[in-house]
């Protein structure tokens, strides 16, 4: 990364990207707020500038800009110019470093089996401009990390020691977005303590939402167990967020290449797409040929953490045949991917085998690729999960790195009709046991949840794993909540989404359009994060978030003032608002008017109700007063008398 | 109507229609049951052929077609020609006469400020061929009807009287759909008492939904107001429906021309698309020129029940001027639309003169255009709303026509800022006023409700509602959960309308794409449409209406067993469904592949699974308890030691 003097030069795009004008959203700006308790920290935040009101007496009145969440990184900072050769900066490094309790060393070998290849001969045969042409990653030039002997490097560990990391007070910061007056944390105000009694008027499912989030807080959550910090140590290039309930509801989109289509190139800059549109986190479910080359090139360019499901990728070492799995080969592959700097690692280690017959009478079996491949092993081998009986050694390696657990629902329900069966709670009572001893050894867990799931039995899911998992971050896959709509599952799943949120899900994984029927493209990844975004908003407002509230506030009162531009740039989307409201009158004059489209120039209710705001202001407090007295009497003779002269 | 020998002759299009490919859904056909007590009935079905499942030793076993509800009317059956000009065949006109309660008549003469216009002359200079030409509909000869003096004619009435009519026994067959053995009351057949046990698991909110429904069972829920039967006796094309909480879950669309745009065939149009996509009603609120044409040509064109907003149309005829309506002029538009077959009126009547003030500090004040409009003449004239002082006689004609009310919330909540406010419980109080009079005076009732509602604040509109207005049915707009995503607003309202259907909210007005920012085209109203049937039918699951499973069900057992064509076939949407699986894997072969672009043909977790009940279904019982009792154990070693190893 250079900071840019020269304007003119713009991301690279490789061939699939967007261009300056898509690159930024309007009126949009990055700013940054410094830490205090740590100085070189540098939180990112989207302000949005808006324009004035006009008010009735022609004067204008200011409009606060609005300040957003933002997840683009740098490559969402139009002062900086970023290389996706070069990858992002290594903000963290230093952080990491000083902990003092990290080592450098050789790592692993890269061998062709790790990008799909039998051998050297196999990759050269393969390169020769073919989509999976494999281009090794060309900008890393660190050595990996890892604990020094017999240490733990969680956030988990430190939180657990009352140690505050620089992540926690980024955190902090971030979280405190919309909270009135929680800047001045920022700033270093002091706040007084009855300014935490925040107060929420709905149900609020036993979350615990102060009015404004201290680094203390953030370590209190993370050693509670109650929220996650996804950042390995080998990801120096994350900016660091949280999962948990406490804090703003979190969606993940999921990417990656596959035997069929697309190539590197597509899925790096389709993991840049959806950090623009704000997904929290990205999955890079990749399986297929080039694997571990992808993965580099996401990694190395995400401001956000990754995942993995690592058992897709010894499932390539293998030729796809489960039973050949073995301890020795996934352990080997979890290391490859922890020394790249994978956050989160789905493993299933909750699909034993005396649950697997639990699925036999299914109407949809098991759906989960990692629980069905693990299943399959079981069975062939007629032995437990080698993820199970070795999870110790699992342990050891997640808190070398980091690394945290995403425990994997492999027995989830794959259509209404299994929602909340025996398979699926059995598992989920398997996930509880194992959270503790990940905890037990130092290491961050989240549990992933389902799936397809009715609404009447949503609530029980996430009560349960509540229970169950003594109150570990839930990640859940939507839920769908009707299995009728292909092509519209991000919206039957949307539903379940914004439900689970507001009863205490963590993360929500974004479904697309595509879900059951093809692989995403960019528009597809582009309307599963703008889906779950509006969820995890509509989730957030419903749960309380002090805050959250603050930019529907300012979009509604843009609305209502005909400020067509503010509305739309405080949109999710800003592009299709516009795009929309041009569909019909592009004119630009039109975006000034006192009217829209829907209702023409004489006939708009807002028009008319500022006429009655004028109206009602002029109207005196006892005139008021007399108007309801004896309206409400006459009102009451009415009814008598519409009652009486027809109820015979 | 014509019933068509000669399968060329297709619909007529008016220039803006769809193609014969478009035009029917795939592997589907109309079929129709008879009635019981009627033998004139003829209720449509969709019926879905599947094709077989191939089992594994390589027979095949039939899945019987799955029958759906059908709101498309006699343009969905293949086997009819129908032309607009002509209209729908008045298939409940004979039921209208043999009740002998009606008279013909007259009937008001056509003016040409009904369309707009000043004059004749006015009308002549505005035919030539601009997109807001008036072409009079040429297809009715038939001269309106209205109750016989001093009598009611309103199913409503005849529900209190005991009276079971075709429109009852229709429905009853109708929303038996997907219940078990349901269709065999329309067969003859007796059903034993206990079979109407139906038990649901989870939380009903009060709904009573029986295993089976009954013509009585539908007379009954009229007779207690708890449902309505829009049916105009000036609207006999249309096919009865109902509106309840007991009954499956309803939804209408909103189509319109406005001053700004869209002609008279675009409208029909929308209508019939919006029918073929699955709306239950549709809601006409034209403004501008040509209202009272749009609105016959639609009329004559629907199966389903219209509605409309009659103070839209009485606006216009005073030219935008709220303040110069006046009783009699509006009066006169409630004849009008009651003479053409308006099956229910939005009539803002609770909009009261002392509820205005009310709205002043709000974030954005009065949304409602009905409610806006009636605030302005309110506080012009500073008395009580004539709506509201002329109720009982509105109540008159609505009875002589069985026009239903849709009482308007003319001060709903425009913003998630001002959802739930004084303002809006304030008018629903008075909405549960005119429900008791509009009982009285013999008339169908429904409730409007909002709008923009967190998910937290949802369940309150609901049940103040059902106790207010004594679980008169509601309907509402959504709700939106959040404010944050126009060009997105179908789906961030879909989420609560969804909620609110769950909780007992009968029927679900759309919302599209375009809302807030521009007027929907077909793909908006089409998407609109998708999106509250998956929204609804995720209601019907989640109350636990009987059958609505089956469809799930069969859609899953597809996606399972790789019948690719009959996944998209019993999806909402089979085109897109379709298009969206092509667009990965377009060879015609792939679509009896078994696997799919996501995964690839050795990574596929559906197949993975096959194996897996291959393989469980040869372990023995014994087998799996000894298993099950085994692992258990070695499992409780483990997780002993796992915890005793690093717990210090």
């Amino acid at each position: 990364m250079k900071n840019g003097t020269n304007g003119n030069s713009k991301i690279q795009t490789n061939g699939n990207g967007h261009n300056a004008k898509e690159e930024f959203l309007p009126k949009s700006k990055k700013i940054y707020v410094q830490g205090k308790l740590f100085s070189d920290i540098k939180v990112p935040l989207r302000e949005i500038e808006l324009s004035p009101t006009r008010l009735h007496d022609g004067s204008l009145e200011e409009n606060k800009p609005v300040k957003v969440y933002d997840t683009s990184g740098y490559w969402g900072d139009e002062e900086v110019n970023c290389d996706p050769k070069e990858g992002l900066p290594a903000i963290r490094l230093k952080w990491i470093k000083d902990r003092a309790d990290v080592e450098e060393y050789e790592g692993r070998t890269i061998k062709p089996i790790d990008n799909g290849f039998d051998s050297e001969e196999d990759v050269r045969r393969n390169t020769n401009g073919n989509k999976q042409k494999l281009e090794y990653y060309p900008g890393l030039r660190r050595k990996p990390l890892k604990a020094k002997s017999g240490s733990a490097v969680t956030q988990y560990y430190y939180a657990k020691k009352g140690i505050i990391t620089p992540e926690m007070e980024y955190i902090a910061i971030r979280e405190n977005l919309g909270r009135e007056r929680a800047m001045d944390y920022a700033l270093g105000n002091d706040l007084s303590r009855n300014e935490l009694n925040w107060q929420h008027k709905g149900e609020s499912f036993g979350a615990n939402l102060p009015a404004y989030i201290t680094p203390e807080f953030v370590r209190d959550e993370v050693a509670r167990g109650r929220a996650i910090i996804p950042a390995n140590i080998n990801h120096p290039e994350s900016e660091p967020m949280i999962i948990g309930r406490n804090f703003l509801v979190k969606i993940n989109a999921n990417i990656g290449n596959s035997a069929i289509s697309s190539s590197i190139d597509e899925e790096v800059e389709k993991m840049r797409w959806a950090t623009k549109w704000g997904t929290d986190t990205v999955m890079d479910l990749s399986t297929g040929k080039n694997i571990h080359e992808t993965r580099e090139w996401i990694i190395r360019n995400s401001p956000v953490p990754i995942g993995t499901v690592p058992i897709y990728q010894a499932l390539e070492k293998v030729n796809g045949k489960a039973e050949e799995l073995t301890w020795e080969l996934y352990r080997d592959t979890l290391i490859e991917q922890a020394e790249q700097g994978v956050d989160y690692f789905t493993i299933h280690a909750g699909v034993l085998l005396r649950y697997i017959h639990l699925t036999a009478n299914r109407s949809c079996g098991i759906v989960s690729r990692g629980g069905s491949i693990m299943a399959k092993w079981c069975l062939a081998h007629h032995k437990e999960s080698f993820l199970y009986t070795n999870f110790k050694e699992i342990c050891e390696i997640m808190r070398a790195y980091d690394v945290s657990f995403s425990l994997g629902d492999g027995l989830r329900p794959g259509a209404i009709a299994d929602a909340n069966d025996r398979a699926q709670f059995a598992e989920l009572e398997t996930l509880g046991e194992l959270t503790n001893i990940a905890w037990a050894n130092d290491c961050q867990v989240m549990i992933e949840g389902p799936g397809h799931v009715p609404m009447h039995l949503i609530k029980e899911n996430m009560d349960k794993q509540l229970e169950v998992c003594k109150e570990a971050p839930f990640y859940t896959l939507g839920p769908l909540t009707t299995d009728i709509a292909p092509g519209y599952d991000h919206i039957t799943s949307a539903i379940g989404a914004a439900m689970i949120g507001w009863f205490g899900c963590a993360m929500l994984c974004y479904v697309t359009p595509k879900e059951h029927l093809g692989l995403p493209n960019k528009k597809d990844v582009k309307d599963g994060v703008i889906t779950y975004k509006l969820a995890a908003h509509a989730a957030d407002l419903a749960k309380g978030h002090p805050g959250a509230q603050v930019r529907d506030n300012m979009l509604s009162k843009a609305r209502f003032e005909f400020r067509w531009e503010d509305q739309f740039n405080l949109s999710l989307d800003p592009e299709t608002a516009r795009e929309f409201h041009d569909e019909t009158l592009p004119a630009e004059g039109a975006k000034l008017a006192h009217f829209c489209s829907m209702c023409g120039p004489h006939f708009c209710s807002m028009k008319i109700t500022e006429d009655v705001r004028k109206y009602a202001a002029g109207l005196g407090v006892s005139e008021i007063e007399a108007l309801e007295k004896g309206m409400e009497e006459k009102s009451k003779e009415f009814v008598e008398s519409g009652a009486e002269v027809y109820l015979k």
